[in-house]
């Protein structure tokens, strides 16, 4: 098990879907950063189940409480620990999937690994684990926004409808206006109608969030394994449901020839290095250049569908099986605070680690 | 700096592209693996210059010394020690960089990040770093090679001309037998004309390196954040020119929806647990399942053209900047060795990590 | 701050003295471990405050609850979270030390390292964080048991009253046969003495821990760094008030030639390679022998006193500043617990590092 | 295997005694800091074999070669390695052990745990590992020169020849002033007896080498775990033939009363916070806090002995064995440099992890 992320901002998250509660420890943050419980419970919300009809009905107030590392306001430099208990846990809806390992789940590959698992809501290889990203990512992105950093994070593709523009022609404080989290009003509601369609055959849809970082200093990125998209990378593709990254000009960039991808560097009035064009993605030899970071992730369609679907027992036997429960059509609008979370994390670190590097 | 790679089976690599030597240890290899230094020697010959009409006419030997870690044949253990001295420098190819920022280079973010930096020849920014994964590699595809299991990487894609065929339809046998490195000779000649085309015309161009990794034993791969897909992403997205990664169904599987994305489980008749399908990619829950394991990576077209660009100097003025040297039109069929030992070191890590999971 | 320790078996901890909790999370415990609550909960009992007349009278029932990482009684493989609330916290008892800096505290360090502190009970720099290292040595504990690993800690000093017997000499299993913690009956007597004599005069005392394991397998240790008494000594030296390590012949053996120092080899009536003496104290270039590992653990006298004592504020200025609350005379019968706990952790991760060496 | 040491400046060891060479890799080193060749091969010198009569009289001239990471004489903040060739390796002095297990070194336990190893003068539990150590403290000691601090270790004690005079009383310049390095001439001469007398009499010697560190700013090390004792003496018990590890008061100070034991706080002329007295050894809970660190490391005699001992062989039969070959009386003149290298690689990770707990 590998359950930490980060080398100096670092989290440890724990936590079973229906065991008594999941959360992180924070152990790196810097002393003296202010930060209330509102601001975590903030985003927290943002991620909540039953926040909107496109999303599972689950209640779960997921009220985050902070046992260590504050004080008076205030981080103290110790290991911040937070926790969320597990409040609407429906266990009897699991039941049926004790001995059934649901196709496209963990629940095989848990039971393989383990010799044995929690089977209720997937356990641990529940995306309720992401819990305790979020509520540690709003440590993370406070810290960054005291730098003049920003993330946002949108959905820029559901099913086959895609956002054809790029984030520089978007209204970025737009994401939350609408229940999709997509910042174009017209496609937002496209979006909405497929999942609603989706949901009402009993279906499920993935999607892409895109993500834009802003106000990166020059300079943050550690070749030559802990690239800056490297680390995006691995932290995005260990989010549920995750299938692919790409940054800057991406998979569509391998059709271009060097003479049109290549970014050329200018001085601008005020005398900051800039490039013409940003195929780069703001990232060059794995360090940022002070342009934007801006990157795409896919989710697969969620494997629980309320539809019945062959697959085997913890026997090898041949079953059919139905899910049950409350469950989302399309993950893409609550993947958008986790993306958010998991891009300030491994900022808030690569800012930190930045600071090693040499002795003031 | 981050310059270690793995947790158990762990490299470190150093080097300079124009300094004495780059090189690589490897801590944590378990002890009595047999390998002979020809076996090493032949993975670096995959990667090295000049070895077909449409690479660098470089000229490099790339002659590895073993200095430690192995004896009488076997490993011992102990940390093993792998040179390759830079022979054909050219430094004087560099000195018309010395003060520029080459385009999509990392010449400004090392500059920024680190105060100076080694210009010759991109210094450590060099794909020349490359060696020492390869030849680190080339012991992780040995051990993993007795337990079963095999890597092949191969060009998937050169610019628009795009591999059709699904790897399940391709002799992968067939990698070695032409010079861009794909498996399917009618297309591989196409390929090989446009980068043929793309070089006559001072240019470059990127493609795609699909990878496929057979044999693997079900359970490796360490939630939640070191996911198996995870750190193979984060693998490939640390090799230089590397823009995106995808497992599985990949950024075409958000189109489907989960009742056709869904794998479905059934037993063999040898008792196997097996899917019919495999959009999982052979990883569930960021665990292997006992599938094939498979997956794409985009490289962009290499910066360093031959033809004037626009740029500035260390001083921020502008400047026209022309390629010299000898440079590679298309790096992909010199990155499919280095995908095969990147992919190794990632499966030889979590075949050792699982080794610690359970006490025997 | 790094509050995490061992690279399999992995601890973090984390809570500060009076804030809501302390607790631990443990990633890297093998899943099928069965363990019950009341199984931790004795651990933490012989660490328990007002457990004797010699120990402080604080009233904290520091009672474990399970978070995480346990289903049915056995360890899942995920990561195994335990809080203990902080409840007897009178923590007005510390007003008085608000801008104090208490001599041979670490009130001072904590305040210039991180700019601000949790002034109550001494924050996270009190001893009360062992609580975490005590609950999961307990795991590791019974992991180790059922390789037949046992580990004994005891005092074998209290000020001038050293036990003159080597541990072969005496019988383990009376170590809490009375409230010091010295399994020899008379010794511990004189040492009970002692620290009452030293508590009535409102004084202190220090003293030493010695620790004894017993059935480890030969070849547990990871040179050249983490050497087994290297990290047993890192381990031991984290622990508060501890000044000093040493293992076998130890301080004393710098005295002898090699010529009586060196264990002899022979092998014994079974086929087992043992050593006629063991100055080496069951470790041989930093890895495990078969014999008996032993060691020693210094405890300076605990730092606060309830006599005047001259200092200074957070303003710099000279105050005199007398102890109030309740606090122990002497942490040794206290101290052995975590000895233990601290003994077991390092060995559960040399065991589990050990299976990651090979392929089976 | 366990190779690295070090959380931000990392150095990674490797080579066998008798191997083709022995070396270190440096990741973590800030760029910009000017070092030569000479400052390296000057602390390798004084760890070198040969240097005096009464160390071994091999003949290595240990000369360090720099393959990466510097560059202009300056670091390039990349990895820094730099190798040191085994010359004089007569190895047919040790073909009489390879099918023993020498008393007290780790042939037997090398075996055990990795099923064959390099006979060859240890192999890689040679002291000649130390190499490694030495050549990566001189960056470090550069580093925290800089920053004014100044690490000096020395003899204190050689079998029962103790220096009674505590660091404050010495004249610390005068270390290197006799070929035992003890900076009392006349003890230094009565320890250079009893090492000649030892090694006329066929054989060996322990003792305990003090170290002194100045100039430590306020706030470094890390609780709770990475205490910068705690790390201190992993560090020093890494050393091969290290038993013990105490700082500031030790196993002395047990036997003193807290009254006794504390260091009472004052702000000096200058407005410092200083203690009166210093039995904290410059360090409370974990933390430097600005007064001198000082602590103690005990070296056991020498395994190898010119003398025939009883031992075993590979097959566990009993056998007699003869030490040949050039080995060293006493270590400890030589394993003060490494004592130094070790306290400089300790103090720089420290000092840049200090950094990266705050954004400046």
């Amino acid at each position: 098990m590998s359950n930490s992320y980060g080398k100096i901002f670092r989290i440890t998250s724990f936590g079973e879907s229906h065991g008594a509660a999941v959360g992180v420890i924070i152990d790196g943050c810097p002393a003296g950063l202010e930060i209330t419980t509102e601001e975590i419970q903030h985003a927290l919300d943002r991620r909540r189940p039953g926040q909107s009809k496109i999303t599972t009905p689950r209640k779960e107030e997921d009220k985050v409480t902070i046992l260590s590392g504050i004080f008076e306001g205030k981080t103290l430099g110790t290991p911040i620990a937070m926790v969320v208990n597990n409040k609407d846990q429906a266990s009897k809806d699991y039941n049926h999937i004790e001995q059934a390992f649901r196709p496209s789940h963990a629940d095989f590959t848990y039971t393989a690994k383990y010799g044995h698992r929690d089977h209720r809501g997937g356990g641990r290889s529940s995306a309720r684990e992401t819990v305790a990203r979020v509520a540690a990512g709003a440590l993370a992105a406070k810290l960054l926004e005291q730098q003049g950093i920003s993330i946002r994070a949108y959905v820029s593709q559901v099913g086959n409808i895609k956002l054809q523009k790029p984030y520089t022609e978007l209204d970025l404080s737009q994401i939350d206006s609408n229940i999709i989290r997509c910042p174009d009003g017209q496609t937002a509601s496209r979006m909405i109608g497929l999942v609603e369609e989706v949901r009402d055959s009993l279906d499920t849809i993935g999607g892409v969030v895109s993500c834009v970082i802003q106000g990166v200093p020059v300079g943050l990125g550690e070749p030559v394994f802990d690239k800056m998209h490297a680390e995006l990378g691995k932290a995005m593709l260990s989010i549920n449901a995750v299938k692919g990254f790409e940054y800057g000009s991406g998979f569509e960039g391998v059709r271009m020839r060097g003479s049109a991808h290549n970014d050329q560097f200018y001085t601008d009035e005020a005398g900051t290095v800039r490039t013409r064009t940003n195929h780069s993605g703001g990232i060059q030899g794995g360090i940022s250049n002070g342009q934007d970071i801006y990157f795409n992730v896919a989710f697969k369609p969620v494997a629980t569908i309320l539809q019945p679907q062959q697959t085997i027992n913890a026997s090898g036997e041949d079953i059919t099986l139905q899910g049950k429960g409350r469950h989302d059509p399309c993950v893409l609008p609550r993947a958008v605070p986790i993306v958010d979370a998991m891009a300030a994390l491994v900022l808030a670190d690569f800012l930190l680690r930045q600071q090693a590097n040499k002795v003031q």
